[in-house]
């Protein structure tokens, strides 16, 4: 799903490189050292992040070749960035043998700074900033109206908890381009590939949301058979959220430091050119959330909780019929005023 | 061992940044960006690293505030670079938290390119430089006077063998001071820290000659107990090398893109402030050739070569009281001119 999504974007970040990126004055700026300085933020261990890397050189590559006065191709330093847990070593013998770049590793949270001031050209993100730096608060605190009892996530809950989860991630989103705003320096681009909520799409109507809550179902049949606690299942919540293209314009506008080149709702499913089983899309939920559940759950739940949701099959595909079947990922190009 | 040689280094770095690191016109002349850019090269795991680069960081700070116009203290950008196959998730999980620079991993033979032209203002490098890039070929060609049968070092050898292990030390800092005049910026600099042959004294004198040689004995010992090949003890050899003051100073000289600005033999063990036991510098042997000994040997036969060896404690210990005991660790400061 994550490499349809960005075959989709390939040819959407070609663009914007070619259009928008003035890579000649960014160069000349730099002064003694030519380089130019990307990173991809929340890489995970590859290869996605190797492809997507390589179709940003490429495509700047090719416009120096295509700048009016030839412009000196620069060298490239990438940086790939992720929680300091995630799994560098394989990253690092992974990395391909002839990369035209000079490559390095960067471990933590992009909800901080990571980079020197002004130090970076080029910025990207694909299916990482739905991730909230930390669930809010409210969710179990037994007097607030946001507390979730009884649901793990926002989609299908009352307004009070989407807002809870809505107010966490303008706060994360703040923090984040804050901080890509002291990196980046003036004239640079960031592109962000991000699960999102279209225009006139309720939270519930997402495929994603259909899938989560049948494992909520799921967990609090286990409360019923005794195979975890109530107030375990209460007080566990997915730290996910998708903003929707008005909120995402919002945000940027009112952090101000950058401007928005392109903003649109892609499909990456339409990419898809082999049919999705229930089963794999399940399969697909639960190890993209397997971490979650472990550190919430132990590890002993896992099986159970992905057993009997595969028992629920038949119902989520009838309620997949009528739930949202058409893009859901915002592609984003922004530039550093 | 490699703790105590970083402790003497330490007054060292502080000296040599104090009256030798032009700060101030390194940061101006990095335009848009201010930071400064260090790197270590074969930082390994540790935490050796983490303590040079602090030492690194406040040599420099202070330097900042010492300087007639008091300089702004600049954001620092570490990278800490090792082998592909170092352990980098425990580097980066053992990361100081409240450490003042971002850091960054950067996997590569440092006897290549790692960073962009003129991208670095520091470099450091701690016992690491006597790896060889690769063995001599003609160590296993037996059409060779350099062949090393029956030995497996260089330093007890016949003068054509230590002439084959010094053509190669020769030609890896070629290719290590090219590959850092390019990425170190005019006015930067670098310290080695290396373990070398003093003037005067010759290979087989050295404390590590002598453990090597009881390796080597015991290895050949193997074979006539029939736990190795005759075939597989001829063809393994060290890939390490002790450089002399005067030899790294011709090296130097003839690549002609640093100054030296100090050059020193340093004395690591006379901070070790506990009695060393052979049993443990056998063990501390044996665990610096673990990889070497396994790759070639295969993992079994290693817990044999360590027990014979410590069967051999008494004979090391009457041989190391006619070794040469002083310093061995030569401290280099240069300047990229």
């Amino acid at each position: 799903m994550q490499r349809a999504g960005s075959n989709v974007a390939k040819e959407m970040i070609k663009e914007a490189i070619a259009e928008k990126f003035d890579i000649k004055s960014l160069i000349s700026s730099s002064s003694s050292s030519n380089a130019i300085r990307v990173a991809d933020l929340g890489c995970s261990v590859g290869t996605n992040t190797f492809t997507a890397m390589q179709n940003v050189i490429e495509s700047m590559e090719r416009k120096c070749h295509s700048n009016d006065t030839t412009t000196k191709i620069p060298e490239f330093q990438l940086f790939f960035n992720d929680h300091a847990s995630n799994d560098f070593n394989t990253l690092f013998t992974s990395l391909p043998l002839d990369r035209p770049y000079f490559a390095a590793g960067v471990p933590g949270s992009f909800h901080a700074r990571l980079f020197p001031k002004s130090s970076l050209h080029f910025v990207h993100s694909s299916y990482a900033l739905q991730w909230l730096s930390k669930l809010p608060e409210d969710l179990v605190d037994k007097s607030s109206l946001a507390w979730n009892k009884g649901r793990i996530h926002y989609t299908s809950a009352p307004e009070q908890v989407a807002n809870a989860y809505a107010a966490q991630f303008a706060k994360d989103m703040e923090v984040f381009l804050n901080a890509r705003a002291d990196e980046i320096a003036v004239g640079g681009m960031m592109i962000l590939n991000i699960p999102a909520l279209p225009h006139g799409v309720r939270p519930s109507q997402l495929m994603s949301s259909v899938l989560s809550d049948f494992v909520e179902q799921t967990l609090f049949d286990m409360v019923t058979a005794g195979s975890i606690s109530e107030a375990e299942a209460d007080s566990f919540n997915l730290p996910l959220y998708f903003p929707s293209p008005k909120e995402m314009t919002q945000l940027v506008h009112n952090n101000g430091h950058f401007s928005i080149e392109r903003m649109e709702i892609t499909d990456p499913r339409s990419m898809i050119d082999f049919p999705i089983t229930i089963p794999a899309l399940i399969m697909h939920f639960m190890s993209g959330f397997e971490s979650v559940f472990t550190e919430h759950f132990g590890g002993e739940i896992i099986d159970e909780l992905f057993e009997r949701t595969l028992g629920k099959s038949d119902e989520i595909s009838s309620r997949f019929a009528s739930s949202y079947n058409k893009g859901t990922t915002l592609f984003l190009v922004l530039k550093r005023k």
